[in-house]
């Protein structure tokens, strides 16, 4: 419009091109960050341009680390026996927080999605077998999530690591589906009603 | 949670402070720039850290500007004997956009609100006295939003720019409340309809 300053149109611009922000809402953040002191604006500046400076992939389970093995993979108070499989870094982060989980991760780095043209050689699948195939696994856990792509996804894993390829001993399983803690069976979708039956147990 | 490497950790905790964004979006925003080439992250940086840098009130009309007198009050095609009052820039912008105002605006930065502490010396309204009293001002347009406290800082901006302390000859409108354009008179509140009786025109 040129009734702003380019400083501000830039920023606006930016920011409009991140997911789920609108003109509007670009607007507003950036306004938002006029507002405050010019030492805050510089620090998230900086913090957004150093973001991927020295970040790599761990060699072992592909998350994100500045090391070439991540702190998880190099915890030797985790079991390097059982591996979680998780479509990003965000669902890695969620089961980190449940602190319930004691063993080692792999990430894909997404799912399967022929209408979004993603195969299964974008994804960290290769580096998968490599790890089971090196016979030191003991249980495999699929935690993708209950979507169409994270299905499919997770049957096209399970046909690379099914024994014998594997190994005779190695254990798949995938984590439960069923009612959420504090959700209301009233409110459920026949699908997970469907999958909490199956899935029941004794009392 | 230490999982993850500290500039990712970091640019979650700065996105977060920003308005809306909580803690999920944040991570969301962040794994977005990661999966975004090196470059076009370190513009975005650039961008936000380089905000500030020589943004400054316009002398004038206090809208955000790189010189002392703004694009806008230095233009001459622009009526200069026409004042139209907005909230903050924001408001400016949605009017420059509507390209139906051909005078010049002033900006308070905000509006009276004692539950925000904000008062009006918090504002720039003294700015906007003087330059009524110049004189040079035939008419004063108030487009503030139609809320509690844009009500009460119209209210309070009247006290001080009415005539005679202004000038015999001062014209103070304000835009016109209604129904909006595509709006539908069964969805409207009370208050609206209200406006839009008050303010019906000859057809």
């Amino acid at each position: 419009m040129g009734t702003l300053p380019k400083n501000i149109e830039q920023a606006i611009e930016e920011f409009g091109k991140l997911p789920g922000v609108g003109q509007k809402t670009a607007e507003r953040l950036t306004f938002y960050l006029l507002s405050k002191k010019e030492e805050d604006v510089e620090r998230f500046g900086e913090t957004i341009r150093m973001l991927k400076k020295g970040i790599r992939y761990c060699e072992r389970c592909q998350n994100f680390s500045t090391e070439t093995i991540c702190s998880i993979c190099s915890n030797l108070e985790r079991d390097p026996s059982v591996i979680c499989i998780v479509e990003d870094p965000l669902d890695l982060i969620a089961l980190e927080k449940a602190n319930t989980y004691k063993g080692l991760y792999h990430v894909l780095h997404g799912v399967i999605s022929p209408v979004e043209g993603i195969g299964p050689d974008d994804l960290k699948i290769a580096e998968l077998i490599t790890r089971v195939k090196e016979g030191k696994v003991k249980e495999i856990i699929l935690a993708l999530n209950p979507s169409l792509e994270g299905e499919a996804t997770s049957a096209y894993i399970l046909r690379y690591i099914r024994p014998p390829q594997a190994g005779p001993d190695l254990k798949i399983t995938r984590i439960a589906r069923g009612i959420p803690m504090g959700g209301d069976l009233n409110y459920a979708d026949a699908q997970t009603l469907k999958k909490a039956f199956e899935g029941r147990n004794d009392y």
